[in-house]
């Protein structure tokens, strides 16, 4: 009888238990569960009028701010399936998770219009929708924790980005793991500068119904208000990407966070030592994280008292969650390399319907991730590469066989290869090796990626090579790209 | 694929997590993470050299030691079902509860032959297993959250005590919701100076390996050392009941806690005002608590910023739980008296091969608690009457049930009911009222009660009339029953 497949609604149950306890906090406002329940339940009825119904899909692209909390829980009011989409997206991008994610609705503000032209997809637009009628709908009074609550688009090896499902019962219990190794104080208040349409962002806005804490949100990611937020305005806890804490540090120049900031919650690759050792002497505490959107967030974690110690190290998993470390099948001993393989409640469903990648990446329950790595005899992680030469650039995930499909797309590319470089500022930028034999620039190759791409994945650099390297089975070896330079 | 199912065994995990921090303290040893896990270990060899067995029940007779914790946990890496009999428990309820439990085995220790002559279990002497050869088991290495792993008995209004089915997933939902209210710092350390065959005892062993935080233990109540715990051993959390409580304030006399001690559980029953007083006056934060056997601890909880305005009350229920009033399967409104429904995952799986009182107290997954009690406009609940007129003395449950079953079992009494009598010092006592008509002194009643019942449970005093108050269907109202004095 006590088989938890179901809860409380956690906004609703959170507004009943502390309704006085403050939700969100910007610079100019400071909202109470109380009130961010009766905006989302306001707004889930103008979403039913604009016929939003239970299990429907509706995909939100929209910049960080207090409305797009709204709307996030208004549709969990409802209980439709939330698609998340990065605002960075192309338009042939955008149209391809519409399509791919069977969404009935697109729910955007004015800022978008652009992009959004003559889409299929029906739009709502967030400065509409209040304007609306009261439609009638049902609360969804529990959560069944099986049920897919969010889809997050991601690539892999294939370069077709694939949905992610995330249902309840996976945020619920990254949030729960997250508070049993971090610990969770009443005076806590985190920063959320990060994306809500990543799985960092949107994992804040959870952890905070369910801890019952205060989420100071930004707009957007700026080094000196994030830095004024930690020092005047009450944060404690804050998730960044290297490149994030690195203009943070350089911002803060002299200056100093008060003791009760408590964690800088690292995510998106390692850190550089440098960084490390500047937040070693400026008693910034770090918590070094592995994590991916099929985790709901972290999964792997390194505490501050090991940051030194165990440089380079992910950490431990968190507790409900376990890691091994695999190769052929064969479980490896400490120090052998091999893939990272892990298992817990925190990770995904599977993929929107791809059952064939679903499958393939798990195995008794045991999710393959595809990074490559190594435990010490301690058990802490070394991530040494990650899935499929994943490339990180400011803490966009972006995948090279994603561009190198777009790139093969264009008439005169006769082959492709993309892989990571080096660069101070985002960490890794792609850079594409071309072969064409024909009349064909540099500047034509980013035109063409510039329409079917997202910024941040066009290749910063293009070089013409007469050859790929390439293994026995003529499989692309992208890690000796770099050799042809 | 992400239904929990299962998780790491909790020491096991944590001793591989954080294996540095203290997992254990008295006033004279520490004892680290790893440290508890190679005690536990060890002793699961010698266990399973005596014969102890996956899904064995093992009941366990032990007064609180760090032995005993070891004990316990060396049973769940056998898989064996723990039994947790209460010490004060006389001949004929020990045998009562290892029959009706099917326990195998009783782990007990010399303190205890005395009682446990003659008996039919087999006798395991804690100061005789570590000289037991090392056996061959295979450990749990993950938990089965729907599986018993604990088994304590309580009694109701039927009378004959029923073993409580606790299972992985009770527990660990117990140290979850109690988490998310309570907070988790990192410098908590709880003190154990309730029994760790109670739940309030036995709940705090669990939350110290899934939160990695040390346990304070306390081989019996003794409120100096209870007071120099908080003042100079670092304990920031401590479990009590109000006469606990009280007597731990009279010793305290002009002294003060330190600011770091932040958490003062108060269970079993309503604190008495002036009790509440002094504590708000002497800046010590009480929590009062519902909750029950069948709930792993605490179901409902006040926090101290509502200890004064919403004096007798209980609180609202944890995250994860729900409750509701109801009244002849009808939802009551805010005010009405009605019976306390609860519902979670820390609400136990059932009663030990009793089906029909299982099924009885459970309606689509709501627990009928049979405790009297409203919630306010805000959802605050108030406990008018615990269940059956549940008896609470000094924190120990009393039902007037099974003391009247044992009075009627005499050959000179022909009626008997059972009560609460105010007592100053353990809150309540039972009182006997008597219907015999023959000769039959109090003294012969008392001791014929002291063969068969705990001490606590004898009543202090009889008074003999001529017939009981009972309603139209003959149902004995011991409400009433104080109207005779």
């Amino acid at each position: 009888m006590n088989d938890i497949q179901e809860m409380p609604n956690w906004l609703k149950n959170r507004a009943f238990l502390t309704p006085n306890r403050i939700a969100l906090k910007t610079e100019d406002l400071s909202m109470t569960f109380k009130e961010l329940h009766e905006k989302a339940f306001l707004l889930a009825k103008k979403l039913s009028c604009a016929g939003v119904k239970k299990q429907d899909h509706v995909a939100v692209l929209m910049n960080n701010s207090v409305e797009m909390v709204f709307f996030i829980h208004a549709l969990k009011y409802i209980g439709a399936v939330t698609v998340l989409i990065n605002t960075r997206l192309s338009k042939h991008e955008l149209s391809y998770q519409l399509s791919d994610s069977n969404s009935v609705f697109l729910l955007t503000e004015n800022t978008f219009l652009p992009l959004i032209q003559n889409l299929s997809t029906k739009v709502l637009l967030r400065e509409e929708v209040p304007l609306l009628e009261d439609g009638v709908f049902s609360l969804q009074e529990n959560f069944s924790l099986n049920e897919t609550d969010t889809i997050m688009y991601t690539s892999g090896t294939t370069g077709a980005p694939k949905g992610v499902l995330q249902t309840y019962g996976n945020h619920w219990w990254s949030a729960i793991g997250s508070a049993l190794n971090m610990g969770l104080y009443e005076e806590d208040c985190w920063l959320a500068a990060v994306p809500f349409f990543h799985i960092s962002g949107l994992s804040i806005l959870n952890r905070s119904v369910i801890y019952g804490m205060p989420v100071f949100v930004h707009y957007g990611f700026n080094p000196i208000k994030a830095n004024e937020a930690i020092k005047y305005h009450g944060v404690t806890i804050m998730s960044v990407v290297s490149a994030m804490l690195t203009k943070m540090i350089q911002e803060l120049d002299k200056d100093k966070y008060p003791s009760t900031f408590r964690c800088m919650l690292l995510g998106g690759g390692p850190a550089p030592l440098p960084l490390l050792e500047e937040c070693l002497e400026r008693s910034i505490p770090v918590y070094q994280t592995y994590g991916m959107t099929e985790t709901a967030s972290q999964i792997v974690t390194l505490s501050p008292e090991y940051s030194m110690k165990k440089i380079g190290s992910a950490g431990k998993p968190l507790f409900p969650a376990q890691l091994k470390i695999e190769k052929d099948g064969e479980l490896l001993s400490p120090y052998e390399e091999g893939e990272i393989v892990v298992k817990g409640p925190n990770v995904m469903k599977g993929y929107y319907q791809r059952n064939v990648e679903t499958e393939k990446e798990f195995k008794d329950g045991w999710f393959y991730t595809g990074d490559i790595g190594f435990v010490d005899e301690e058990g802490f992680l070394f991530v040494l590469d990650r899935r499929s030469d994943l490339i990180v650039s400011g803490g966009e995930n972006v995948y090279p066989a994603e561009i190198e499909s777009i790139l093969l797309s264009h008439p005169k590319v006769k082959d492709a290869g993309v892989t990571g470089l080096q660069d101070a500022t985002w960490g890794q930028v792609p850079a594409a090796f071309i072969v064409s034999g024909q009349d064909l620039s540099e500047d034509e190759i980013i035109d063409f990626c510039k329409e079917k791409l997202a910024k941040y994945k066009v290749p910063r650099s293009i070089y013409f090579v007469s050859e790929l390297p390439r293994n026995a089975s003529n499989k692309l070896l992208r890690r000796k790209l770099i050799d042809l330079l």
